[in-house]
């Protein structure tokens, strides 16, 4: 008989995983259960239909039914999977249906965080978790007169434009002194917030949202004291590792929440690690590269090249997965975000002491036409490169990904800055503002060093 | 007495390394003599002046006279040098001034080839050299019927766009049996051909010039036995090293036909390397990265990365200069066209047998407005990454600097693969196409690998 697989989840890990699973391999019997009525669309793209700059939420679904069954997959949508038996290899629907596995992979993937405070059911409290959830922001899009967006993270901000444009005063709320805590310092974080200021958003931060109000429909937000109209509340504070399955069917978790699993993405039951259970994507804890301690990785393209490890796995051909990095790069109403590595929050958690450079620069030769600025920060741990962020206008993620492999392969400032780069005055200035930036900062490293051994 | 230091060569080589000496010391006494009436101007932004996306020559102008006076510069434009003294260390004006100096700089860039055809100096015959070329090429822009491009190199295309903006009838030359010959391989270069051809222009390859014809202005080109019309003539073929004063002086030049430098662009004679005695840019030939062979590598950012090395000589903080890869972008008519490293062509000149892979992707999420494809050639030693080619609308550049750097380390296809890189819709799809090739190439080699081991 051949094997029997079973994925729970059908987002950017176990669809993905699925896929790879379904096309290489022919003797496999597949099932993929989603509680959601759609799979296999772009979670991402869900701010830029929002702010009308794609057509449709049907632009995003990237496969259809007819997709699955061409290569053989078995999707069942809006079917939750209620338990879990293990010893029996098993799962069991909401419904009751009992279906036997060969092999399981968990990829439940994140829940948003819905914050603990008065309100959050009332109509109008909306999260952006799904295709649905968009569906129903974009049906309320024009009729919002005051939108807030609690959470200063990076679906919400990538939202925030869209209310703007529809014509709605926008607040947005974080509860740490700053935006996007998660990937930029302060001093970084505060170019997003001008850039989202000079469009009219107004933004708080350092306080949290302590009530909303209404009766049925959201009327106000009270935070620090002071109450502001809603007619609608995005909740975008975070996400967490969605794992109460796991939990109720006896899965390790670790101290971030999320499902141990080892470099071949096993799950483990009292300490054992499980052959034939797999976990991966949102949902699971996995090794940071610079810290070398678990952590938890929420965005797409760490889910999506999991898969890849996974589908492998499954397939007999074990090879480990390496420590994550998780270069990451959102676009705020036009701005480009960056972000790899550490940041210092992320350094001061993990004992480092980042030496850092900021760097100003422009994406294009001053002379021509469209190019913007950009600001780059970079981290070192006073001799390897350890994170950087990155804040401009155009051609962030490309800088990003310069980063992300020199990080990766412990590379110095100065091992960057010796890098060539090419020169066109359509795309960049003479001298790429990261290498000026690399340059200086293995400047500072070595006179530090110096310093020290003055010492 | 501060030392004396005179720069022969105002350009992008010479007066960038003057412009680093000034900033970093004060006690020099810093000459730069130029034939050209004007320095310290992009040249690479002449083709898009002639475009009118930047609107005028002007704005080319980087520096002007009164910086170079506030950094005690003393630059002397439209002053040739005849001759060098290098036994008495002095140069000799072609009005016979006598200058001594310390320490001198040979920076006398490239000549443009002029090909060996009757009527290269018909009035309307121009070539693209410095910024009165421009000048003179743009006063005659409007009037230009019949545009003949004789190179199909990248000065040649990049300008192109501008004739047929204009109205011109646009035919272009090239004597080898592709376009940009250096840069790409054939496969690749047909999708420059057939973007200029969709533009409009007639792409002649694998048929050198035979005659540019007319009374006193040029009428005519004829090639392959076909006369064509032509009121205007660019001539594009390529440059040379500017080496005449060099070699008059006895220093001495290598096979490629470039100045000797070792690596601290010291100059030899008779096969003595003079300490005092420096050239860089697109005069001396160096070492590239891959072959461990001397090239001429005649693109700005070399140059003004050469002259940071030259500068720091001088200064007496010897840096030996690495080898070269000299990774390469060109906008044409908005196609952005990137290389870096060895193309097949110097491969086999090399000795080396590449194996190569083609991947087609996209710049942003196949839902994303404004997306467009891009073609990627990869190719290794059967190990190594050694060379890459990027044809696409947008972004090409970023993917050349990830390539430039992983080729600089030395890395194999799969160390890119493993690279991680971001992910946003407007920017990149999920999978970067050139993490989608590094990994195809990576397969391919361990399969070619494989087969080997089988024999």
């Amino acid at each position: 008989m051949s094997p029997r697989i079973i994925f729970i989840g059908g987002g950017g890990a176990g669809l993905t995983a699925a896929f790879h699973l379904a096309r290489k391999s022919h003797d496999m019997q597949i099932t993929v259960f989603s509680r959601d009525p759609v799979v296999a669309y772009s979670h991402c793209g869900m701010p830029f239909v929002l702010d009308k700059i794609i057509p449709g939420f049907d632009r995003l679904v990237i496969y259809g039914p007819e997709a699955f069954k061409d290569l053989g997959l078995d999707v069942r949508t809006s079917t939750a999977i209620k338990e879990i038996d293990i010893d029996d290899k098993a799962v069991i629907t909401e419904t009751g249906e009992r279906i036997e596995y060969d092999r399981l992979v968990i990829a439940t993937g994140p829940s948003p965080f819905i914050p603990p405070v008065p309100g959050t059911s009332l109509d109008g409290v909306c999260t952006l978790a799904n295709l649905e959830d968009g569906k129903k922001l974009s049906e309320r899009m024009n009729a919002v007169k005051y939108a807030v967006i609690i959470g200063g993270g990076p679906i919400g901000l990538e939202t925030a434009p869209a209310f703007l444009d529809a014509g709605a005063k926008v607040a947005i709320i974080e509860r740490l002194p700053q935006l996007m805590p998660s990937a930029l310092d302060p001093d970084m974080a505060t170019l997003v917030q001008t850039h989202l200021e000079k469009r009219g958003a107004k933004i708080i931060t350092g306080r949290g949202v302590e009530s909303i109000n209404g009766k049925t429909q959201v009327e106000s937000v009270t935070c620090g004291g002071e109450t502001m109209p809603a007619d609608l509340v995005l909740l975008s504070a975070g996400v967490r590792p969605n794992t109460a399955l796991a939990r109720r069917s006896g899965i390790d978790l670790g101290a971030t929440g999320g499902i141990i699993v080892d470099e071949y993405f096993r799950v483990q039951r009292n300490g054992k690690v499980l052959d034939d259970v797999l976990a991966a994507g949102d949902c699971v804890e996995v090794t940071g590269l610079i810290t070398g301690k678990p952590g938890i990785f929420a965005v797409g393209s760490v889910a999506n090249r999991q898969a890849g490890y996974v589908a492998d796995y499954l397939l007999g051909r074990k090879r480990p997965y390496p420590p994550v990095l998780c270069p990451t790069i959102n676009v705020i109403g036009g701005l480009h975000v960056g972000s790899v590595g550490l940041n210092t929050h992320a350094c001061e958690a993990a004992g480092i002491k980042p030496v850092t450079f900021n760097a100003r620069g422009a994406t294009r030769a001053r002379y021509y036409p469209g190019r913007t600025s950009v600001e780059i920060k970079l981290l070192s741990d006073g001799d390897r490169l350890i994170g950087g962020q990155i804040v401009g206008g155009e051609n962030v993620h490309s800088k990003v990904n310069v980063l992300a492999l020199a990080i990766g392969k412990g590379m110095t400032p100065a091992d960057l800055a010796e890098a060539e780069t090419c020169y066109a005055p359509p795309v960049t200035p003479m001298i790429d503002p990261l290498t000026y930036a690399a340059e200086m900062l293995a400047l500072k490293n070595a006179r530090l060093k110096k310093a020290d051994y003055g010492h």
